[in-house]
């Protein structure tokens, strides 16, 4: 079976081709103290601690030099042909591998903007600058940022099922509590009950256990990254939830809503359907403006825009980020050109990402509605990866 | 009570009264994906999303400047006066604050040498220099190496019973798991059993899953920081171990070593037993010549001479690193002037460091040898924490 690793490994060098880079390094040390955040796509679980390069080339090698003792797990990834160990210093190999390819072009892991591509920390650069003095090298490094960008955009066919699974496994969990809400219960009490679901399936959390789930329960529940509240839920709430697993290593992020009727209420009142409905034909217009080549800002707007037309107020965040081992899997956003997304709005639409979607009305009097599905990009379009929330639950 | 993150951060204002630096600052973002390894000392378990800056002064201010939506975490750690949230940008509130103190100095966890003390990402030192320009701080600054060096290897002493704590529970598993060893037993199921019960008793594990433990049977297994493999067990076999648990945020790290007996034999064949003997004396020279001013180098020293004059080629890694929070706890270490270890072997021993002390033999057609015990550093010497391995266990 060919891992996910081994998928990655083979994407870099493609990646590496069509962006006409020569090399890339990754240079670590002592990563369970301080890891870079491209390790567990290019080498898995497994930490290095003795001065480690991970390196690519556009001539299709793809080496590991790191220390002698841990040779072993570097093979065992199955996803280097050269494994160079070491006893005493990195220098040699690396040099000898540098000359070798004599590569124009060495990308490495440092980046102002993205996070995801600053993994080299600021005396591992001193480091390598001093292993690469008295060669032509050290002139010609440049940020690995759009090779990273892509290799962890464009998702290996085992990762999209991995994201599958966890998307699937987080709709399992939500079919159980949505339908049994009742007035009465706390956020708190809500958010235990589909923490405790999470551990006795043996699954982690998408992200900080403190907001995972979110729990919005009527129009005083502070929205956002925070923590469930003591506040009750009461007849004539939105009950919003923002929350996905993590299984096998990758993520979901859903956003669900339910309305807790009022005596006398079959249906929820025109205002909570017309903003469901809204959110709904917003998520639908931004998947279908989603194909290679567009960019976030463009799918961005057809969801900003439904939502405006339809009268209500434009909501104040992005419409979707990626989505795989990291719920918030960088690269570019689905958003609008506000200066704290800088130019991610603007980064062409790749096939293989994988991406939420989250436009949110905020209905007065009842609450928040936000829904929130994810997508995979594909040779034309979009797909849903597992079923999208196309009516309001109505529990009891 | 006073938590060990107010203990540390009380510790890290005598540490820049002791050193004559004015002022200190971690400089992180988004580090659940990328963490700055100080940051369990200084922030306790909680993530930091936005450019965020912990800043301590030798005048004695503790100072979080961190995104709004993130102060109430920073309050309830105790550590922190002042608390300075923003919506938009660190740059006010961090140049207010400079400027305020005037610091001659500004320590920032940068270091080529040090790992735990070069969080700051090559991307970050960026950032922070483009916010410095135009003040005259840029010019200020200093790697932070010695002031983190101290603050994590001076344990305090909530600290050492947590070690202690973690080497107990770890001899625990070791006492149930070593005589209950067999042939036909593969390394794979032996540290499957060893997982289980670190699960069971609701641990951690001291460093990476796939490595802990470590387990190596015979003359075959590969030796170093390698995951179980399916060898089987023999009689004739040295099997060893390299283990440890986490228990309440802090590591034990020791090895352990077996010998499966093969038929007609009642103690292990001479070669192995001169093997452990020395490694035991190895191990009892390095202890003897630990004490606050001496270096990791005389350490090393100590115990690579005993082994190589018993006739054995010296080992290819250091004698010892230290312990606490993760299982290479930075600073010095017990090792030899080899260039990967830098100047590293030169730090002199302080008071309060604990040290693992771990010499090692291969005994051929037998397999490794090796033990390792844990120490810490008092005012004139060494002692141990917990019972050392002082004969070799013998199943069955």
């Amino acid at each position: 079976m060919v891992t996910i690793v081994q998928q990655k490994s083979e994407q870099a060098i493609s990646i590496l081709r069509e962006q006409g880079v020569d090399c890339w390094i990754t240079f670590v040390r002592e990563t369970t103290a301080c890891t870079d955040p491209v390790l567990p796509l290019i080498y898995g679980p497994h930490s290095l601690t003795w001065q480690s390069v991970l390196c690519f080339s556009s001539s299709g090698e793809r080496i590991a030099i790191l220390g002698r003792l841990e040779e072993a797990t570097a093979r065992a990834t199955g996803a280097y042909d050269t494994i160079l160990g070491y006893d005493q210093s990195i220098r040699p190999s690396l040099l000898e591998t540098l000359h070798r390819l004599d590569p124009k072009t060495i990308a490495v892991n440092t980046s102002t903007s993205d996070f995801l591509a600053d993994g080299l920390t600021s005396g591992m650069r001193i480091l390598l600058l001093n292993l690469l003095e008295g060669t032509p090298y050290a002139s010609r490094i440049i940020s690995s940022e759009k090779i990273i960008r892509s290799l962890r955009g464009r998702k290996a066919p085992g990762e999209i099922e991995r994201i599958s699974a966890a998307i699937a496994a987080t709709n399992q969990i939500f079919d159980e509590i949505l339908p049994a809400l009742r007035p009465g219960m706390t956020e708190l009490e809500v958010a235990d009950r589909v923490r405790s679901l999470v551990n006795k399936r043996g699954y982690g959390f998408g992200w900080a256990e403190t907001n995972c789930p979110a729990v919005n329960t009527g129009p005083n529940s502070p929205i956002g990254h925070n923590a469930p509240t003591p506040l009750l839920l009461e007849p004539g709430h939105i009950v919003h939830f923002d929350f996905g697993v993590c299984k096998d290593g990758y993520v979901a992020d859903l956003q669900r809503v339910a309305y807790l009727r009022r005596p006398g209420e079959d249906v929820p009142p025109p205002e909570v359907r017309h903003a469901f409905d809204t959110v709904r034909r917003a998520i639908e217009a931004a998947k279908a403006r989603i194909q290679p080549g567009t960019t976030g800002l463009d799918v961005d707007s057809a969801a900003r825009s439904t939502v405006v037309q339809a009268g209500y107020p434009e909501y104040n965040y992005a419409t979707g980020h990626q989505l795989g081992m990291l719920a918030h899997d960088g690269g570019g956003i689905l958003g609008p050109l506000w200066e704290k997304y800088a130019d991610l709005p603007r980064y062409p639409i790749e096939e293989k990402q994988v991406y939420t979607i989250e436009p949110g009305i905020f209905v007065p009097g009842y609450g928040y509605l936000g829904l929130e599905e994810d997508v995979v990009v594909t040779s034309s379009g979009a797909e849903y990866l597992g079923e999208p929330q196309r009516d309001i639950i109505l529990p009891g």
